[in-house]
C-alpha cells in the first residue's frame, strides 16, 4: 500500500519546489493525451493558482501559446516515449523556458531524453501482463498534481490520494466481474456495427475519448466519436434512431446529470437494447475516498471496457493488437 | 465600411474598463460553442494576460471551475437566446461575481435578461436573408477580444481587423463561387454515404466541429466526427480505406502544416475522389489583413459549406432546416 508519492514524482516535486508557476500545459497526442482531460477537470475544480490547457502535441508547438514560459509547466506524456509530435512538443517547451516533466514507459527513451524530468508508469494494455492500477498513467498523473497543490497551496490531498489507489485495482477488478454479463451481451449485440458513439462528460470524458479512437477505430476500423454527454443534444442527438449504437459512461463527479439525461433520452428514443451504459453508482468502490471516486472512475471505466473490447474484437475476427493498415506499419507519413 | 467597434462592443468595453480581469471563460453549446474555439486560439496567440477556457454551458456550472469569479469575463452565445443551459450558465456566472457578456440574435431574450451586457450579430443561415459577415457572431466575438487587448494589453489590432470585416463578404461570394465546381462534385459523390468525416486544426477546428455535429448529423443524419488533424494519426486514421469520405478544411493560421499532412496521407491512402479539400490558399482573400486571415478562414469555410450542405440535401431529399427527428420538435428530454 502507497503511503507516499512515488520517489520520481517526489523527485519533480523537489526540483521544482522553487519556481514560480502559474500555468500548466497538459500535452500529448492520442490516447495518452487523453489522461489529460480529467487532469484538467482535476485541476480546473481545485487549483487557485495554477491556470491549464491541454493540447495535442503538435497543436501546441504550432499554436505557441503566448502563455508558455518560464512560469510553466508543461506535462507531456507517451507510451514508447517515441511519439514523435510529443517528442518535438518537448524541446520546443524547453526552448520556451518552461519545466518539462516526461510521462513514459520506457526510460532512455526520445522524450525522456528531450524532457527536464520523467516519470515512468505501467500500462496493462499492451503488454498483458497485470499490473497495479496505482501504478498507471491516470495515478501518476494525479500524484503529480496533488503533490503541486500541496507544494504550492496549502491543500494536501495526498492522503485520500493514496488510500484510494491502493484500493483501486481491487474495485477494477470487481467492475470486470460485474460487467461480465453486460460485455457478453453487448459484444454480441455490437459486432456487426459499423457506427459505435460513446458518450461522457467531465472526468470521463478522456476514457470516452480514448476508447473511441485508440480502441473502436484504431483497433477495430469501426466509425465512432466521442460526444460530449450535453452536446449530445445540440446536434448528434439526431442520428438516433433504432439502429444507433451508443456506450454511456456514467461517473460521480459533478457533472454526473448531464450523463445521466443523455442515458434517460437513449433509453426513452433508441432500442435500449443498442444502449451499454456503464453506471459508477452500480460498482462497488470499497475503499476510494470520495474525494477521489469522480477522478478515478474514468480509469475504471477505461479498464473494463479494454475487456469489452477484446470480446468484441474475438466475434470480429479482428485482432485487437494487430490489425493496422498503417500505424506501425508503416513509418512515411 | 466599418472603421470602428460596433457599438454595443463599445459600450461593454467601455462598462468594464476599470474591472481587473485575468480569465476569459468561453461558454456556449453546438454551434454557439463552435465559435468558440478561433476565439481561445486567438487568445492564446495574442494575450499576455488573460488566460481563457472553453466549455459548453452545462459541463461548465456542473464543473464550476476556480478560477470563476469577479475577475472573470465570461463570453455566453446563444443564436436564439433560449438554449436553456447557457442561460442557466449565465445566471450562475453572474452569481459568483463574474461580467456576464451575452451574445445572441434575439434582444429581449431569456440569455440577454440573465447576462450583465448583450451583444448583438446576424447569421445568414436560418433566415436565408444575405447579410454582411461583418456583423456575424464570428466577427462580433473578434471585435470583443481585439478590443479587449486594446483596452489592456497595448496591443491595438481594430484596424486591420475592421478593414479585413470590410473585405470579408466579397470573399466569401468568391470562395463559393470558387468552390462550385467541387460542391457539385462532391455532392453526388456524398449523396449516399451514411459516414463523413472533418479534419482541422488550429483556428478551424471549430467550423468542422460545427458542421460535423450541426450540419452532417443533426440537418442530414449523417454519421461524422471532426477530427483533429493531427489527433487523427493516432488512432481515427485507421479506418480510412477506398471507401472512407472526409472533408479536410486546411487554413492559414500556424496549425496549417498540420492540415497539410492530414491532407496528403488521405490523397495517399484513400480514394482521393472520396476526400473534399478545402484549401484557403487557393482563394481570392483580397483586402483581408495578413494578421487576421488564419482567423477569418473558417468563417469562410463554414459559410462556403453552407452551399455544399444544401446542395447535399437536395440530393438526398432530406430537407436541412426542417427535417428533425427531436429538435424544436419535442420539449421534454
Amino acid at each position: 500500500m502507497k503511503t507516499e508519492l512515488n520517489p520520481d514524482v517526489s523527485a519533480v516535486l523537489d526540483a521544482i519546489a522553487e519556481r514560480m508557476l502559474t500555468h500548466v500545459f497538459l500535452v500529448a497526442c492520442g490516447g495518452s493525451l487523453s489522461i489529460m482531460y480529467p487532469a484538467k477537470y482535476f485541476l480546473d475544480r481545485h487549483s487557485g493558482s495554477l491556470n491549464s490547457d491541454l493540447y495535442n502535441a503538435d497543436e501546441f508547438a504550432c499554436r505557441d501559446p503566448r502563455h508558455l514560459g518560464k512560469s510553466s509547466l508543461v506535462i507531456l506524456c507517451s507510451q514508447t516515449g517515441t511519439t514523435r509530435e510529443t517528442v518535438r512538443a518537448a524541446s520546443f517547451a524547453r526552448d520556451r523556458g518552461a519545466i518539462t516533466v516526461a510521462m513514459t514507459m520506457e526510460p532512455g527513451s526520445p522524450l525522456e531524453q528531450a524532457a527536464d524530468h520523467v516519470l515512468s508508469y505501467q500500462a496493462p494494455y499492451t503488454t498483458g501482463v497485470p499490473i497495479d492500477a496505482a501504478d498507471s498513467n491516470y495515478a501518476v498523473l494525479y500524484m503529480l498534481l496533488v503533490g503541486l497543490l500541496r507544494q504550492r497551496e496549502n491543500l494536501d490531498l495526498s492522503a485520500p490520494l493514496l488510500s484510494s489507489l491502493s484500493s483501486l485495482q481491487p474495485a477494477i477488478d470487481r467492475a470486470k466481474a460485474r460487467y461480465d454479463d453486460l460485455f457478453e451481451r453487448f459484444s454480441r449485440r455490437f459486432a456487426d456495427r459499423s457506427v459505435i458513439y460513446t458518450t461522457a462528460s467531465g472526468a470521463n470524458y478522456g476514457a470516452a475519448y480514448s476508447f473511441s479512437i485508440c480502441v473502436l477505430m484504431e483497433m477495430q476500423w469501426i466509425n465512432s466519436q466521442a460526444i460530449h454527454a450535453n452536446e449530445f443534444f445540440h446536434g448528434p442527438f439526431e442520428v438516433v434512431d433504432e439502429t444507433a449504437c451508443f456506450i454511456c459512461l456514467i461517473g460521480l463527479d459533478e457533472t454526473r446529470r448531464i450523463e445521466e439525461r443523455t442515458r434517460d433520452f437513449l433509453h426513452r428514443f433508441a432500442d435500449t437494447d443498442n444502449i451499454m451504459v456503464l453506471d459508477a453508482a452500480e460498482l462497488d468502490l470499497a475503499g476510494l475516498d470520495d474525494a477521489f471516486k469522480g477522478y478515478l472512475v474514468p480509469l475504471i471505466f477505461f479498464d473494463a471496457l479494454w475487456v469489452f473490447a477484446y470480446k468484441l474484437a474475438g466475434l470480429r475476427g479482428h485482432a485487437m493488437l494487430e490489425a493496422r493498415r498503417y500505424m506501425k506499419k508503416r513509418d512515411d507519413y
